[in-house]
């Protein structure tokens, strides 16, 4: 359920009226491995076992995609959310110690937290990808994540990320409050499924910050889009890991900050817009 | 610096051209306590003095009003970017221990980051006020915040969080890439000013959730506006503590999704709406 009812006080030019709005669901999820605290996310109910795979997949925790681990539910709370999990994974396919320096808490799988140090989130994964992609489809991959988003039709509270291939086939798309936990559903489904190398194109209804460009580096995801904008950050670092980066993506308009040479042009450029 | 310029290539209608875009700035910031790691967070420069006390402030570390604690910078990057600071504060003034469960990363000063349980992040701050708001002043609030949002007007990247009085009067307003570090870095400049207490109204470009609300509260602030939509658990955590809660708001509309007893209604109150 990621969505929820709540009544509300419509103000509309000085008069009142009673309303029932349907809402963005946010709750606690507390993360445990193995039975050691991992993290605590908000984030929407809903696909756990993607969102856990995608974390563990994209903090590079657990990566192994033969074994999908198994997601043992601890608490549930009085909305009948589960608030509490414990994933079971065997030890020697764990990458990262965790224990209590990770014995932390994020709001929304930011990737950054349980890190003792910004040099530590610096990844050191490249992309070596040699596709290239059509502009135009752009604008048919947004339309199609879009249209699928129906927790933010309703709520108008939840981003969205997709996976689309080459030719703009829609691999998957999920919801969720958080724009991390969007991305982290999207890859955890595909590992699931084990077809994270069908993905090409990742596309987040969010800005495109650092974060969110060392999650798409992790799954080796080469191209990434958004409707909104990138930062400063997010752009060096896909730079130098040899990402492409789209931005204000609009019908037939868009901005390509990092690593143009995989978008097919077949005009010649320009000097001024 | 909030803003940089960086190359783009800018696709329209099957062309190319270059262009100079202005993005927002996102940069760490690692904070130490009295040479102790604190927390690193992913924020746009600026302003670091009110980040840091609106942080500690609103992570309720330490919240004396009558001394502002020394910043000391410790590095400062090739791009001319504070990126680690230690802060100085008398140890008996301290409220918390955050020594290694706090030894820490947040993407955003999301307030989470360093917990270890969900439920040591359930604020036990409530809202006493009995001040009354006019509906009206609210999109005259939003009017004056964003005619000062000077980062986002060129970049587009950035949040914003305003702090009103209840005539409506803007107190200050801040931007960052985080929303959490833009309501900090507010909350933060009003406690280095010693005018808190004025604060009554804050308003916030981005989504209200659990957290923001958590912010609002550990200020004291009676009433928290969005343009964007509220989650479930934000309105939750609002109505238990106290705290009036107005989202989706535009031009003489907005809704009340808690404690409307607070908004003066002079009209009926109508079934539909």
């Amino acid at each position: 359920m990621s969505n929820d009812k709540h009544t509300g006080l419509f103000y509309n030019h000085g008069t009142f009226s009673r309303v029932e709005d349907v809402l963005a669901v946010e709750e606690s999820l507390s993360i445990a491995i193995n039975g050691e605290p991992f993290t605590v996310t908000m984030r929407t109910p809903g696909y756990e076992a993607e969102l856990i795979r995608g974390l563990l997949y994209t903090e590079e925790v657990y990566r192994d995609t033969e074994t999908t681990p198994f997601v043992e539910i601890l608490e549930t709370n009085a909305k009948g959310y589960v608030t509490s999990v414990n994933v079971k994974i065997p030890e020697d396919k764990i990458l990262k110690d965790f224990a209590g320096s990770r014995n932390i808490i994020s709001a929304s799988s930011c990737g950054l937290c349980g890190r003792t140090s910004f040099e530590d989130t610096i990844t050191k994964n490249t992309i070596t990808e040699t596709g290239v992609l059509e502009p135009s489809l752009i604008a048919q991959m947004f339309e199609s994540m879009s249209k699928q988003q129906e927790a933010f039709q309703k709520s108008g509270g939840t981003h969205a990320s997709a996976v689309f291939t080459l030719e703009g086939e829609l691999l998957d798309i999920k919801e969720d409050i958080g724009r991390h936990n969007a991305v982290d559903k999207v890859i955890g489904a595909l590992v699931n499924n084990n077809s994270l190398g069908k993905a090409k194109v990742l596309t987040v209804s969010g800005r495109i910050s650092y974060e969110i460009v060392n999650k798409a580096l992790s799954a080796g995801i080469p191209f990434l889009a958004s409707v909104s904008a990138p930062s400063t950050l997010a752009i060096e670092n896909a730079d130098a890991a040899g990402m492409t980066i789209m931005a204000f993506c609009r019908t037939n308009k868009l901005t390509i900050y990092a690593h143009p040479e995989r978008i097919v042009q077949q005009d010649t450029v320009q000097v001024n817009r």
